[in-house]
């Protein structure tokens, strides 16, 4: 049996219980946001009013993929650029997800050295033992600084039973920039994966994966089988399925043999799938909720052509 | 005459008045705080008494240092330790910053794709026409995801009269692992250069500097004065002087001829001087804003050697 404590035996254990390893984005946008959501929203300034319109959205939006997905996806940035109210509001839509048993993984890409990456690793990272009910399951941790900064990342995340999706290939047009310089016949991106194949398999649980994973786009499918094997014990995360043009049969390379070692994100495509076709006629902005559960279903559904 | 919207040009009339590039860090940690400090702070719970204290102290370090150095640089990941109301605190410290008349660096090392890069720089970056009071003047930033995810904070901070600090070769002792891979005799790093030099050039000012600068630790002296020469215009942001090691004859590099285009960092030595000698047999923690003013005096004293 696995141990809850443990980041990838708890994702795990959600993956099976949902079946599928879909995970939906948070990534509210004033503008794309369903006009009752909006013309709901209360506040004495304007700022407000848009943090209350976010976390009206993102407590909905869990609630409408609650059942069908293990973990979501908040979009720090998305909530910072409002500000202190919308930094609050992220940290009550944690609360609810959380308390709907979703896996939350915060996509904050932070990245600093020594103390200071504790700071933001202790302030972020709560795990299956929480000091705060606002803080996440796992964090995004941006390597540039150096393998070094990622050691206090990993000792938080041990000590709380979370988990670390480390950046190692994103799904950009312009990742291979810096991520692609290869000496000696290895690339950052290799490097990296070797650094996080190491604290993978030394923080291994009862499942076989460890609490360090990666970062791999969809949009790079050569390279994710390639990383998938290079990092065997390392669960990773997908973005680029979808929206950027990521397909099933792109992301199938992520997966081991029993459909398991990968979560695949979509954001946009089930966040405003109101406002899209083929929902948009059949649910229209007022029935928004209706129509991302028809997306996460039709997520699901998709993806199962690549775990099987 | 300098144009006080562009970034590098107040940031330089700023250096010039106060006859200093020294920039102070404000990095609050609970246990190090001044005891009178963290005794006066109120609130309904631990977590807001603790940012009431980081508050106090991050304004009354500002009232310390105002008169002495043209910038300060509060490090996100502390506040952010303390939940939304940390980071409500990090946006009053702000105000309080820029109502003393100070340039306000918020290091926060941010880093995404296309409209999340977007998202962060608009939520972060005010510069010299805010839409909100709480926003800084520039922005650290990481290149890690690629040149093309730098375009967005350019973006933003040429609209705001905003600058950059693109990470390029950090101060920590592991920087190396990554920043210094090199293929066809350019790194990472020299690479990361490349692209600062072609933002700054094309940003540039009536000074000769332009908005996008770079982060360069003072722990490489030889690498820093390098850099210096191979980004012309590019402001530089350098840390690792005082508690990291690096001394006033190591960032000589990054200056011109002027003694211009680099801001020196200390945080430590400033912000918990009163419990460090030779300030704390003199001033101990209820004297501690006397203490941090002295320390940012020796502090400019230290760095005359560097900048003449």
């Amino acid at each position: 049996m696995a141990s809850l404590h443990h980041f990838s035996d708890r994702l795990h254990a959600a993956i099976r219980a949902k079946g599928t390893p879909a995970l939906v984005g948070i990534d509210p946008r004033l503008k794309s946001l369903p006009a009752p959501v909006r013309d709901a929203a209360t506040g004495p300034t304007e700022l407000d009013r848009a943090a209350d319109a976010f976390e009206r959205f993102g407590k909905g939006l869990i609630d409408a993929v609650a059942d069908l997905v293990p973990a979501v996806k908040p979009q720090s940035a998305f909530f910072e650029e409002l500000g202190p109210p919308g930094v609050a509001a992220l940290s009550r839509i944690i609360v609810h997800a959380r308390a709907a048993g979703l896996i939350v993984v915060l996509d904050a890409k932070r990245g600093d050295i020594g103390s200071t990456a504790g700071a933001y690793a202790r302030g972020l990272l709560g795990g299956a033992e929480p000091e705060r009910p606002d803080l996440a399951d796992a964090l995004t941790v941006n390597p540039f600084l150096g393998a070094d900064t990622l050691e206090p990342f990993v000792s938080v995340a041990k000590e709380r039973g979370a988990g670390l999706y480390v950046l190692c290939k994103t799904s950009n047009p312009g990742s291979g920039a810096f991520q692609g310089v290869t000496q000696d016949g290895r690339s950052v991106t290799q490097r990296v994966a070797a650094e996080i194949d190491r604290l993978s398999q030394e923080t291994v649980g009862e499942g076989g994966y460890g609490i360090v994973g990666a970062v791999v786009g969809a949009t790079y499918p050569a390279e994710l089988a390639e990383l998938r094997a290079a990092m065997p014990s390392a669960p990773l995360l997908v973005p680029g399925y979808g929206s950027q043009g990521g397909t099933a049969a792109d992301v199938a390379g992520a997966f081991d043999g029993a459909g398991l070692g990968a979560l695949v994100n979509s954001s946009r495509a089930v966040n405003f799938a109101f406002a899209a076709e083929p929902y948009a006629a059949e649910f229209g902005p007022t029935r928004w909720q209706q129509a991302s559960a028809a997306a996460a279903r039709a997520m699901v559904d998709d993806l199962k052509a690549a775990t099987s």
